[in-house]
């Protein structure tokens, strides 16, 4: 029989969703199954966002612009960068196929097959995947959850520095630590990123679930790194379209965005009607951000005080995002989530949580660490730390 | 300067968008643009796909599963497949980001870099595209255009066939072609794939769009050949829905698609919107099928017609899709089609089409030849080639 590649062979399936058969089994038997799990918020999307696809009226749908639909690509740079201070001309955005392909061609125009990226542990699991599909080695440095995952010192930085090192890729806020990077730290790594001439890469997807009164720090406002700085944005995010999948690929540099621009005409167009959805979504009064950010706020301090209440669980509070990285007594989390799906039940209930494992690069490192999405509206929520308390103390593989 | 990537850098610009900025630039003069380079049909999409869209009424718009969202699958499977004689499970069908994502997915799946995949000459020139991206070297057999394209001997296919070559991809009908693959000569082909166990990738986005009494003939009704063969198609595609980005990738072969899940993870979901308008689209009365079909036989046979009147101009009648591939008596088409857009007008109007040599591999092949889209309404196709005509009398490099 004829083989498949070996990248596909060795492609990494996605930690987040492996477990996923097992949820389905639980209800299968009618269990109600809590989903802590996944990063799909219930908010609604903005009322402008919809309208523009209900009122969608051309007679067909028809590719646009490989980079995107220009009244999309404007609007970005108009309505939305420019109200966050960051300056930009037409030609330095391209629409992406959400912040999924950003960050695959993020990677795959600044780095050759065999160059190493830094990356900060723990990082979102899809990198690994990304730099699996270019062939690049994620060198990971440790970030501290008592410190609230902060960017480490510089010294870190030089530490796994080799002549290989081509990109840092960081996310901000972070998936999945909800860590906010301070302006201090963020320009001590651009210096560190102009010392050595590093493409910095910033995924800042998660920009408008900052919940500090410090605003956000975007790489692209580090000065004198402009030829290094690409931005991953996401526009489903930010507006609870996930499914509309519409992001963007941001930089001043000409190279990079003609580069962006041949992958871009590979796969013709980004999906029009979630660009649709985009262009609508660009009339978003600010209050929408202001309620969001609100029922943000308001489950995040549920849930941190409710996940530190449970004996043998520490999680810091994240300052963004819509996660937190959550430390359990259990010798392993992914053992302890299928446990959880296959044999604990409360009520007929049980709680799906994410295994940090595979956020983590260093071996052995977020074995009892577990990434919870805070996503679902707080009564659903008590019931399900109630359950995953529960759960704790009735599991086999308990540590304390 | 932090450098880009030398995939970036060596990365083909889409031969077929090159030339948009000399036609941009001619529109800003008030020049009149005839487009028959681009396969962007003006057809209306089905009304009950668009309706699908209007009707949309979640509060937001989530993921999918990574596979697609499963009343999408299982419509595929029962209502599409089915009915044209593909019997699937919904496990053998996963969808994508549209036919650009299953030709990449289809090859990085089954070739490892260094790997040779057969094609047919001229074939859709973003194949080169993805085995560039891929790092695999496609092999072309020439077709004979006085032939109608069709598929050459087997002994062309043993010529190119090393102990590198892992698969073949066609296209069927064929884009740029427009050739429809005969029963017999896909079974002969079937015998050379099973033969050397080779993979063969069938690009059939067009099925929908054939214009002879002989039913299409899928590869996947090649007997014994379950293993091998691959599935690339489009939904979007089919209902003139081509920026909704929705497309399939399918075979029987579970290696195949438990490999394509790993990837279609990696980049979370499909555009749900556009899924959304294909789940409309399934229920396309057979009377919409039947109404493009028609407007297409007219535009085709007053295509064809209307360019072999041309003094030097030669085109085979194309069975399926909505181009054909015509030899023109000029020097170098691609001069030609920048010159029409730069120098030539009539009546303040000029014509664009495709240099065809970049949907060539063998050099200097196809360098007077041009693709031909004709998915224009017929009293713009008559100016259209009115213009054309004109300006093949007028141009410098003209040969005869």
């Amino acid at each position: 029989m004829a083989s498949i590649s070996q990248k596909a062979r060795l492609m990494p399936a996605s930690a987040i969703r492996k477990l996923l058969p097992y949820a389905d089994a639980a209800k299968k038997e009618g269990v109600k199954v809590y989903h802590l799990n996944q990063g799909q918020p219930d908010i609604r999307s903005p009322k402008c966002a919809l309208d523009a696809v209900k009122n969608f009226s051309a007679a067909n749908v028809s590719y646009s612009h490989s980079a995107g639909l220009m009244e999309l690509r404007k609007g970005l740079v108009e309505k939305y960068y420019k109200g966050i201070g960051i300056d930009l001309t037409v030609d330095e955005l391209t629409v992406t196929i959400a912040g999924s392909e950003s960050v695959n061609l993020a990677l795959e125009i600044t780095c050759n097959p065999g160059d190493e990226v830094i990356v900060l542990e723990p990082f979102y699991t899809n990198y690994n995947t990304f730099a699996f599909m270019n062939g690049l080695t994620l060198k990971a440095i440790p970030t501290d959850m008592r410190k609230g995952f902060q960017i480490p010192s510089i010294e870190e930085f030089e530490k796994v520095l080799t002549d290989k090192t081509k990109a840092i890729l960081i996310c901000n806020p972070g998936n999945p630590t909800g860590t906010q990077y301070t302006k201090e730290m963020m320009l001590r790594l651009g210096d560190f990123a102009r010392k050595h001439d590093l493409f910095l890469l910033s995924d800042e997807v998660y920009r408008e679930f900052c919940y500090t009164d410090e605003p956000h720090f975007s790489a692209m406002s580090i000065p004198d790194l402009e030829q290094n700085v690409i931005l991953i944005d996401s526009v489903s995010k930010r507006y609870n379209l996930c499914g509309a999948r519409v992001g963007c690929i941001v930089s001043h540099n000409k190279e990079v965005m003609a580069a962006a621009m041949k992958f871009a005409q590979a796969r013709l167009c980004p999906p029009v009607l979630g660009q649709i959805a985009a262009i609508g979504a660009l009339d978003t009064p600010q209050e929408y951000f202001d309620a969001v950010k609100e029922e943000y706020i308001k489950r995040r301090n549920f849930m941190i005080e409710g996940l530190n209440k449970i004996e043998g669980v520490y999680t810091p509070l994240p300052m963004g995002a819509f996660y937190t990285v959550a430390e359990l007594p259990v010798d392993d989390c992914e053992k302890f989530a299928k446990w959880m799906l296959e044999s604990f039940r409360l009520d007929n209930a049980t709680t799906m949580i994410t295994p940090a494992a595979s956020f983590y690069r260093t071996p052995g490192m977020g074995r009892n660490h577990a990434r919870i999405a805070y996503v679902i509206e707080v009564p659903e929520m008590e019931k399900a730390i109630r359950v995953l308390e529960a759960g704790l103390k009735a599991y086999p593989g308990r540590t304390i």
